[in-house]
């Protein structure tokens, strides 16, 4: 284990981590608010332990897999350490390990709250409300392949963290060079961002709730400014959300070949199915709301409600129009599916992935076609490609290392809190960095009321998910210290 | 596709059925019962039908996988079919839907019941309910299997056959031949269950309610005769049953092996681990209900309740002697848990089994430790012999195509009631053969409630779960019927 270098990368992310806490501090600065000097003594700590770190080249430069996953869950963890220290400092959440949750589930892009919703987050100064939305934006595209974007690290040494950190069974340069790579995906990332942000001006947003909601759309986050969430926008905002956080579920490779003129290639098989999904769940919620009879939406209104909700958690963002827990069962059912299928690979959405869920279908059915025909031997393709065999082999170890830590969750859960689909969903919701779950923890509630135990489960669950398991696995395996 | 040896086989089982049915026949006569017309004429049935179907020698004898997999599931369907019509022509359960529900549950030793526990279930005919306990026992060691230790079949189709209806990853046969090591289990599988009936005759059961429990217990099926499942009887009693439902949930491999004196490979790695979750999950909810002030339990009582249930819900019977669904959260998360995990390959026991689940563990575990030091490469090993990769891959296929069924029947049970918890289990408790769940269908409740839809979706999850997936799937495949 080459520990100069994990020490000296740690160091990088702290320096960037306090170049990001500028975003708050002019915030604060525009709102004149006090809390201004709570967030300057972080970016001070942020220097000075980063600063520190980052003294001494280590001789020894070469960052294997074992370095990236180390490298890569211990900076997810540092970066929340320290990014949770505005929210302590400045008293605006009293306890350390909530302000961390906060925070986890910000640059997770969870968006799982632990503030009431109602008068204790609209009464939150504006900076730190700021921050919370920033940390979305800054994790949504993973600030390893940010700081890759601008720090010249030699190539080999960047494709192990950038695999560790990019979403997805199998992670593809867009041009030869990663840093390059990196690069384009950061541009499109922020060129989207504004497009949203404009959009959002032309309705009923102020332009500070615009710059939150578009950088809590951008990186499917979901924490929101209100306590009822998107509920009292307008229509026209509303639509702009849902057609927003569609795309930023898409695999960003799609946008990158859209403007090279490679349209047939842009739209992929995972990105067709992707769109399948979407445009099924959403008639399927609408049919389910209109036959029900306790629930008088036109069928205008159920339109809109399910493609909000669809968007909103398939995308793993976790904005809400309606508390859909009051809604019939099938509905929770498909969205509480839907929160396991996730985004597309290469987004910045979570769960575990359309690709992923494609790659594992096709695997299991030819292994069915072989039953029948054992001589038979077929490959598992994508656009017309093979899937390597050892991707397939990951893929299904993948499901089942996501299925333990899941079920060690939902029981250490349940030593805790009684009832088991709100205890079910809260997991559901923190691995796959969806936000809101069912009853409790729904649309209308928050993670406020888990013991201190719990939310480290879940603070667990979120980093996991966002880091798709193998890296926080590995953080405790003896295996990855060894000589 | 070899129509003919499938249209014979199937002729078999009628015939066998007709025989078995011997067994409600003699307890009408004892009790006098006029349910056995009903009985005789659904005798008549199997042996006309079954008659018609073995005319004529069908001239390609070859029995290739395909034929194993639609000959098992055709069986078991066909076999239900008839079973569920002394029930209906009796009157006992009126819609033949309940009937053939009832039956289903009874062949794939579930225990899943329709009637109401109470009056309903006590006031019922004595030849019924023995022939609802019989189905158990049949069901559990398989009918194919008994066919083929009393038939004489070639080897080749034989093991086909057997490979597709005995339950876990691989079988093995005990004998060089296959008719050999059908008849070994059967005598095992019946002076255990002679043994049970002996040792309950000691307690408070009279030999009626003795014989019916063997059965039962024998096939971990579940079906009881009151109201109160096991609750009412003595301790004496309650104990033997946990101890016998554990024997019957161990891989009756390690019994041919005992009795061949080969003590050290009877204790596979499977059974060690078996007991080390059995102890392990006593030992947990024993303390949680000693630890949780709502229950009122003496440690004896809780340690009596907590193995009832753990080996209740491993072993996948479903016998109960305390509601546990009034139990906290955390004990019912475990037993959930446990219904998944289920008992031994090569038991009379569903789920998904423990040896599967170490497969799919130590799959993953591979994985991982090929991330860290991509050029090592290692096989899987299960008592020091390589599990074959094939072995493996079927495995990780078998979970995500039981995960893609567990998925479709909770969003199709989800269109008719609207208790997720209760839908989860609901499906939880059939596909893997349990019987009891949680909520309405808790150890209190029953399915009686479901609409026709959902019955006959728990019907087809419940045949799932015993042949273990793949046939059923199968027969649903146009690959599986081309040419």
């Amino acid at each position: 284990m080459n520990f100069g270098i994990i020490k000296r990368t740690l160091g990088f992310i702290l320096v960037f981590e306090g170049l990001f806490l500028a975003v708050p501090i002019i915030t604060a600065t525009v709102y004149w608010e006090k809390e201004f000097f709570d967030i300057l003594l972080t970016m001070g700590l942020c220097f000075a332990v980063g600063g520190v770190c980052m003294i001494g080249k280590p001789k020894n430069q070469n960052i294997y897999a074992k370095e990236g996953f180390v490298i890569v869950a211990l900076s997810w963890i540092v970066m929340s350490l320290f990014g949770a220290l505005p929210f302590w400092f400045s008293g605006a959440i009293p306890s350390y390990i909530d302000a961390l949750f906060e925070t986890v589930s910000g640059f997770t892009t969870t968006g799982a709250s632990v503030i009431p919703t109602g008068e204790a987050l609209e009464s939150m100064p504006k900076c730190l409300l700021m921050w919370r939305s920033f940390t979305h934006w800054v994790g949504g595209m993973g600030v390893l392949v940010f700081i890759m974007a601008f720090l010249p690290l030699s190539g080999a040494r960047n494709m192990h963290l950038m695999r560790a950190e990019s979403p997805g069974p199998s992670v593809g340069k867009l041009v030869p060079r990663v840093r390059q790579t990196a690069k384009i995906l950061y541009v499109i990332y922020t060129v989207m961002t504004s497009i949203q942000f404009v959009l959002l001006l032309f309705g009923d947003m102020t332009v500070f709730e615009a710059l939150n909601t578009a950088f809590a759309t951008a990186g499917t986050g979901g924490f929101s400014l209100k306590g009822d969430s998107m509920a009292s926008f307008s229509s026209y905002t509303q639509i702009v959300i849902t057609v927003f956080m569609i795309l930023f579920a898409v695999n960003f490779n799609s946008y990158f070949l859209l403007l090279r003129g490679r349209i047939k290639e842009a739209f992929s098989s995972e990105v067709r199915v992707f769109f399948v999904i979407v445009i099924t769940a959403i008639t399927l919620i609408t049919i389910n709301l209109q036959i029900s009879e306790a629930y008088a939406y036109t069928t205008g209104e159920a339109i809109k409600h399910s493609a909000f909700s669809v968007a909103s958690i398939i995308s793993t963002t976790g904005f809400v129009t309606e508390n859909f827990d009051l809604w019939p069962a099938f509905s929770k059912g498909i969205l509480v599916l839907l929160m396991f299928v996730g985004a597309c690979a290469g987004s910045t959405g979570g769960g575990v992935k359309v690709s992923r869920m494609m790659i594992l279908y096709k695997g299991a059915t030819r292994e069915m076609k072989k039953m029948l025909h054992s001589r038979q031997i077929t490959n598992v393709t994508m656009d017309k490609r093979v899937v390597e065999r050892e991707v397939v082999q990951n893929t299904f170890a993948y499901l089942f290392a996501y299925i333990l830590v899941f079920v060690a969750s939902f029981l250490l859960i349940c030593l805790d809190t009684q009832n088991l689909t709100e205890n079910f969903t809260a997991v559901a919701a923190t691995i796959n960095n969806v936000g809101p779950g069912l009853g409790a923890v729904g649309p209308a509630g928050n993670f406020a009321f888990f013991s201190v135990g719990s939310k480290l489960v879940l603070i667990f669950d979120m980093l996991a998910g966002r880091l798709e398991i193998f890296p926080m696995l590995l953080l405790f395996s003896v295996q990855t210290w060894k000589k």
